[in-house]
C-alpha cells in the first residue's frame, strides 16, 4: 500500500536516535525534548498558492531531515510507525 | 438524496479500523488516537481565491484518504453516517 | 416586509427535523449536536473581495442547506423565526 | 451638530422595538439578545482597501438596518443617543 | 518642541467632556464609558501600505474628532497632556 | 564595536526623563508609565515587502523619538545599554 | 556531518558571553534574559513568498548575530550544539 501525502504535507519515517551519555548511560526517549530526525519516504504536489499554482516543496524522497519533536501526526501504513508533517515544521536537511 | 458539499469541503464516509493488539485483543474505538481512514462520496468545486476564482481540489470521489480523528462535522443522509471535511484536513491519499 | 442580507450573509428558513429514536421515542432538539438543515430564502450580492469587486455566492433561493448548530444569528421578521448565516458557515447543498 | 464617520463606519439610531409576548407582558430589553434595527443617520466614504482606494458602503441613509445587539459604540450628539458601527457588523437591510 | 507623529498615528488634545445630569449633579470622568472628544494636534505622513506606499490619512489638523476612551497612549510635551492614537481607533469628525 | 539593526529594527538609546512632580519630589522610574524618548542610534536597511523588496524606514539616525515604554529588547554594546525595537513601535518623532 | 536549513532558518552557534558584574562576581547563564550572541554557521535558501519565489536572506555565514534568549530550537549535530532560528527572530549584526 502506498500513501501520497496532500500539498506541502511529506510522509516521514523517525529514525531512532541513540541515546547516551558520555557515560555510557541510556536515556529513555520520553527525557529528550530535542528534535527529531527522520528519513522523507513521500512529498505532497507542493504548497498551494493564493492563485492555485502548486510550489514544489525543497524536500525530496530520502532526505535525512530535522523536524520538531511534537510535529505532525503518527500513522501506521501496512503495520509500520510514519509521521505525516508539513514541511514548514522541517528545520532542515543533513547533508 | 444527494448532497453537494460548498467550495473546499469534501463529503466522506469513514471506514472502519481493525483495531486489534498483536494478541488479539479488540480495543474500542474512542482509545485510539491515530488519523482516520475514509472514501471520498462528493467534493465541493474547489477552492475560493481571494479573486473569486475557484481553484480546483486534488481529491476526487472514490479516493481512500487520511485525516484527523476530530476533523470535520458529523451528518446523517437517508439514515447513513457521514463527515463533511475541508480539504485542508486531508493528510493524503491511499493508492 | 422584506429583508436583503449584505454581502456574504445569507437568510435561512430552519426546517424542523424529524427525531426519533429507532424505537420511535422522540428527542428535544437541545440533545441533538449535529449539523442543521434549513432553505435559503434571501442571499447577499457577494463576498467582497479585497479590491472592492463582489463575489457572487453560490447558494441562491429555495436552496435547501446544510450548516453548523450554532452558525448565525436569529431574527424575527413579521413574527416568523430566521437566521442570518454567513455562505463560509454552510456545508453542502441538498440536491 | 453633525457628525460624518470615517472610513467603513456609519452612524446609526436605534429603533425601539415593541417587546410584548403574546399575553403583553412586557419584556425589559436586556432581556432580548435578538439583533436590534436601526436607521442609518450618516456613513463614512468607504472601505480603506490594501492599495489606499475607498470602497462605498452598499448600506445608505435612511436605510432600515439589522445589526448584533452588541455592535459598536455608543455616542451622544446634541442629548440624543446613537451608535456608530462598522459596515461588517450589519447583518441586512429591511426593504 | 513639536511632535511629528509616525505613518497612520495622530496626536490628539482631548476635549474636557461637560458631565453633569439633568439634575445638574457632576459625574467624574472615570464613571463615563463613552467615547471621547479631541482635537487632532499633528498627523502621520499615511498608512504604510503593503508596497510601500504611504496612503494619507482622512483627519487632518484642526479636526474634532471621536475616539474610544481607552485608545491610544498618553504623551506629555511641554507639560501638556496629548493622546497619539491610531486613525483607525477614530470613529468620526464633528463637522 | 558597530551593530546594524536587521530590516525594520532600530537600535535607541534611553534619554533619561526627568521625573520631578510639582513640589520637585522625584517620582521612581517603576511608577511611570508613560512612553519613552530615546535616540536613534543605527537603522535596519527597511521593512521586507511580500515581494522581498525593502520598504526604508522614516526614522533615520540622531531622531530624538518616542515609544512605548516596554517595547523592544534591552540590549548591552561596549557597556552601554540600548534598546533594539522595530519602527512600528515608535509612535513619532520630536522636532 | 553538514546541515542545510530550509527556506529562512539559520543555523548558530552560540557565543559564550562573559558574565561578570563590574566586581567580578560571575553570573550563571540562567539569570541573564538578555539577549544573546551567536555565529552564523549556515542559511537557508531564502524565505518562501506567496508566489513561491525565494527571498535571499540578509545574513550571511560568518556573521555575528543577536537573537532573543528563547528564539529557536537547540540541535546536535556531530556532538556539538547549534541552535536553528529563523531570519525574522534575529535583531541585527555586530559588524
Amino acid at each position: 500500500m502506498k500513501f501520497k501525502p496532500l500539498y506541502d504535507r511529506v510522509l516521514v519515517e523517525r529514525l531512532e536516535s541513540e541515546s547516551k551519555t558520555s557515560g555510557g548511560i541510556i536515556i529513555p526517549d520520553t527525557v529528550q525534548e530535542k528534535p527529531m530526525k527522520g528519513v522523507v519516504i513521500a512529498v505532497g504536489n507542493g504548497t498551494k498558492s493564493d492563485k492555485g499554482d502548486l510550489i514544489p516543496l525543497q524536500v525530496k524522497i530520502g532526505d535525512k531531515i530535522l523536524f520538531g519533536k511534537w510535529s505532525g501526526n503518527e500513522i501506521k501504513i501496512d503495520d509500520r510507525d510514519y509521521l505525516v508533517i508539513k514541511e514548514s515544521d522541517i528545520m532542515g536537511i543533513f547533508l
